[in-house]
């Protein structure tokens, strides 16, 4: 199944219950918008993607859920409900995107009954959109891969950060369908562990050879001759890499990225960052991307056992940055891009579901 | 008082239990020789130095406990416990090499009295040597660095892993004597977390400003010139470099090192190793140096809770190589070197307690 989806005979949203893993891959069925909030906060669903696609899908369910019998009142209370979504984790841009697009959609119909489903087409068209999108930026980057090639990963970029398919491990997928054989070297990806609790096991679930290692260990793989293409994701892309990196770009991505990026370069091994078209933010420079810091009981508890000291202080950017000039290859669904990347083939509107 | 040492009043082995850290500072006495082995199987006491002072109180704790009563008879038992407490850890060198000293202190006695006393007069002699030299390496070190740095280490090169002192963080320790006041950035170092666990515990006691990061964030920490100086210790230093490195030397320390020597070099941050003149191999070449794989349940369990999926390939390299080309001065108990190191300085034998 899908990452998220919408089950007809229940008439709800399910998802893979992603707090689970990696004990168990089992799902979750939102039946309520309260128990939707829930679940964005308690991150059973999670990454851009998949943000985007629980709140469209919320907005479908609240519609559903809804038995006012004016239209007016019925729009004021989805509305309601749809700000409660929007708002459950703030920083993700696009949970509130895509639910802004539904409720824009929502406004312009003149019935319940054709808001009820007009929500629900919109959402699952949406879905479908970023399983498209996801597959395209695949098959563009698996033309990067040799069969028998390993790659190396950092975090989850895979299927379960998107509806499906994922960005850095939808390359992957893209080769295996392609009939080439391709392994995959897991980074733990400290703090939050992605890479150990989440790559590991979809990639189990779709047969790709994966071996987890701590993060510390990626220099000795790349010295060593283990990897042939480091493949990651990306939050942000911007062009204009601002006082710091001046005229090159520069890739946010999760804490770590940087390392494996200064690594490859000094083996030689490709650098590949695949993104949807939409990461690439042309207007922002550097200077104006904040990372943000997250709580130090992140490092100082694992798991709920003391780490360290619970009065240490603690650094903990979730994101770090690294110039393009150490990238090689960015892959979006429109293309492989080699940088010094060219601002005129990113300024064009990124596919979108608009009202 | 030091990590390991002789309490009079017991007559017994007092340590730092380093298994209760970080969430308590407290000692064990080990009043037997059976105390003493689960200790050192349990990692209450180690580190290459620790270990060494625990293998010769070892001693001298066996000869003191037993009760034959003609010295021939007392020898073999002694030595029987001997090598007990020597193959505790198997790959600890000085462990072996400390208890093999005191053995033959042992039989050149001719009274068992006088084994009881020789053996730990040798112990307590062999103990302040470790301090006297790792306080000369700090000494060295500290010269390297200026009133109002910020060192980033690794792992715990630390009191904690020696008598006391340390070798990196002895410099900083060293350098906080003579009136600099130095701050420090640990990293975390997965999977064992010597980082946070340790290091953060013992600059704490010593009134060092310190703030813990993920491993994955060095990058960004020296990219954003939030370091002065990086200071590791090291397991072995080889000069040979072997097919891999060449004529250069390599330093082999815990996974990870390597990494952060490459990106320091990137953003011109000296790169210093700190560690004994033992530590310095001059006869064997990179090419014979195997690096640890350690079990991969320490990824796929933290503290007991699952982090990865029970039957998840693993790969668990305790140690990584980093070529002195990356190496600006290591630092030993006989001064500060340059790379590229000449081998007529490290061929002289390094201090020891001789039988």
């Amino acid at each position: 199944m899908r990452t998220i989806e919408w089950d007809d005979g229940r008439d709800c949203i399910v998802m893979v219950d992603q707090t689970k893993l990696p004990a168990e891959y089992t799902t979750y069925h939102a039946e309520t918008v309260p128990e939707l909030i829930e679940s964005i906060e308690q991150l059973r669903i999670r990454g851009a993607s998949g943000l985007g696609a629980a709140g469209a899908y919320g907005v479908a369910l609240a519609a559903r859920r809804n038995d006012a019998d004016d239209v007016d009142a019925f729009v004021d209370a989805v509305a309601a409900d749809a700000e409660a979504i929007a708002t459950a984790r703030p920083t993700a841009v696009n949970l509130s995107r895509e639910v802004d697009s539904l409720l824009g959609i929502l406004r312009n119909c003149t019935s319940i009954p054709e808001a009820r489903e007009r929500t629900l087409a919109a959402a699952e068209e949406l879905a479908d959109l970023d399983v498209a999108r996801n597959e395209r930026i695949g098959d563009h980057g698996a033309e990067l891969l040799a069969d028998g090639d390993t790659v190396m990963t950092h975090c989850n970029a895979g299927a379960l950060a998107t509806v499906d398919w994922g960005t850095a491990l939808g390359v992957v997928y893209s080769a295996q369908e392609a009939g080439k054989r391709v392994d995959v070297i897991a980074n733990e990806t400290r703090p939050l562990n992605q890479g150990s609790r989440i790559t590991t096991v979809e990639l189990e679930e779709r047969g790709v050879e994966t071996t987890l290692i701590p993060d510390n260990a990626s220099g000795l793989c790349l010295q060593r001759g283990m990897v042939d293409t480091v493949i990651v994701g990306a939050d942000r892309v911007v062009l204009d890499g601002g006082e710091e990196f001046g005229a090159q770009g520069v890739v946010f991505n999760k804490i770590g990225t940087y390392k494996h990026a200064v690594i490859a370069d000094r083996h030689d091994v490709p650098f590949v960052v695949a993104a949807p078209h939409a990461t690439i933010d042309t207007e922002r420079s550097a200077d104006e991307v904040e990372i943000e810091q997250r709580d130090g009981d992140e490092l100082r508890e694992i798991y709920g056992t003391r780490n360290a000291p619970p009065e240490t202080a603690v650094y903990n950017p979730a994101f770090d940055a690294t110039p393009t000039e150490l990238v090689d290859y960015l892959v979006t669904e429109t293309g492989v891009y080699e940088p010094p990347l060219d601002r005129a083939a990113f300024e064009t509107e990124a596919d979108r579901v608009t009202p």
